[in-house]
């Protein structure tokens, strides 16, 4: 049986192996993942992401029980590009690993590198088809906070759920802005706590704002308390509904569009990290930034002298690496 | 007077239409940052970052408040990659910059733009070049967040600080612990809410976690109430006495590996724009991604063919842009 049959039918060693392998940028890797694209197309992606203290992760978790009590089978991807030295982010993954260790329907991955050159995004998309192909039919990509890594990370799925928490301040009334152009669906989470009506109506508030502005009016609202796992009470039902009809919405006016919207962006990750690469090779080749560095931090040139130079041998090193 | 040297001379119209410039990467912009980089250099670089709720704004202004009453000039880059359709983070610039209108010692710029394949970091590092010619001796960088585009542009200062506040709950620490690896000074705000102590001993003790895996062990701990402004209580005197103190010991055992870090991000900031400049030209040339997007959408082709298509492309288009 080849790598790419493997993974194809869902063995979880072969599937993770050949994660491994593509964060690592392993040409036969690349060959395999090229094999099995075309068995990609069956997982329904959805994003969650939010701000710290919104409780996210618990909405993640209870996410993933629903699915799997509905018969799904559940991928995840929990991308942490703090990269936390503590392993926080991390242990809070493990423990979550460890509740679902023997549930052959859930697999999660971590992301938590950060390369120099690197890219979040592309590591995402690579693992989503991997997971895509091994069956997985519900994905998750996890995200913490709103930076430009995560918005891009967000771009790679078909459903984005913003989580978002009553009460935390004014200052996070910029950030939900922020948030409000990537987001599909809104969970306002712990919506037991004081404050939980008011933040639905800014929300509302906000949304009137941006539609006034032209923006697309088929936000919709949940309330969840999602510590009360899948529950009634929870309000992860009605989250994972919502999700749904917006599935149902893309594809009556615009799978095609979000898929083609997905795809381009992919391409243009790879694109990036491909001539980064190339990059970064002449940069190796030449034993570093040192010399450059000292002669830029000198003054005795400028950097955008020393950059030109660099690309001008990057670009003359035909053909493709 | 040459477009160079009026910038050189701190004219703040020259310096403000270079800034434009530069973000519209005008080549004419470019030669002219080339020329005025000889006069850069003299500035002192101090990164601002924080959660969301940390009052870090206020602690910023505080900071340019007090450094004026010390008579330096002060130079801000305020970088919020969320850009919000409300204009939130950026009404709150506004606000600040109404306040320093009429101080000619002051200088705000906002970041909000975020390219497809742009990047804010070399953005800020153009723009940190520009204030640092023009004569501003105190240059902050202040950002949103903790994603990994916050934490590239928190490299390009020569000291971190980072703004914290009590009680933010258990899903923060993740957010610190990621956020410990770039701070040279850490700045607990709001210190006279509850839970300030215990705010303290949890970030001395991973600074102790951190200290034992290898870590550095001199970072500064400054309570501050960044609402007091510069009067005494607020502790913004003792948060500038303890960005001087690190720029001191920097002055004696790393000036220059600090120094020349920058240049080595700066530099590789440029390649990866140049070359990512290159790359959307070639894409732009065969009518965007629309073609390349509907055949891998619709599984024809795979991302990582189309990638290296137009790599090659890009790449085959020899001499430099």
């Amino acid at each position: 049986m080849s790598r790419a049959d493997k993974v194809i039918a869902g063995d979880l060693r072969a599937g993770s192996q050949l994660m491994r392998d593509l964060d690592d940028r392993m040409p036969e890797a690349i060959e395999v993942l090229k094999q099995i694209y075309k068995n990609t197309g069956n997982g329904y992606i959805v994003g969650v992401t939010g701000n710290p203290g919104s409780g996210k992760s618990t909405v993640v978790d209870a996410m993933i029980s629903l699915y799997r009590e509905q018969g799904h089978r559940v991928g995840v991807v929990a991308v942490d590009p703090t990269s936390p030295f503590s392993g926080g982010a991390i242990l809070g993954d493990r423990i979550r690993m460890q509740r679902h260790a023997l549930d052959e329907g859930v697999f999660i991955r971590s992301l938590a590198t950060r390369g120099q050159l690197g890219g979040l995004s592309r590591s995402t998309f690579d693992i989503v088809d991997v997971l895509d192909a091994m069956g997985f039919d519900r994905i998750l990509i996890e995200t913490v906070g709103v930076g430009q890594d995560e918005i891009d990370v967000m771009r790679s799925a078909h459903t984005s759920v913003v989580v978002t928490v009553p009460g935390l301040g004014d200052d996070i009334q910029a950030i939900k802005a922020g948030i409000l152009e990537i987001a599909d669906v809104l969970c306002v989470n712990k919506s037991d706590r004081e404050g939980a009506d008011r933040a639905v109506r800014d929300l509302l508030h906000m949304l009137d704002l941006r539609d006034a502005g032209g923006g697309r009016k088929d936000i919709e609202i949940v309330n969840t308390i999602a510590t009360k796992g899948t529950k009634t009470e929870s309000g992860i039902a009605e989250l994972l509904a919502a999700v749904a009809r917006h599935q149902e919405k893309l594809s009556v006016d615009g799978t095609a569009g979000r898929q083609r919207q997905r795809a381009a962006a992919h391409v243009a990750e790879l694109v990036k990290t491909m001539l980064a690469d190339r990059a970064q090779a002449v940069v190796d080749a030449q034993g570093g930034l040192e010399a450059v560095a000292d002669a830029v931090s000198a003054r005795t040139q400028d950097p955008y002298t020393a950059a030109e130079a660099i690309v001008s041998a990057a670009l003359a090193k035909l053909p493709r690496s």
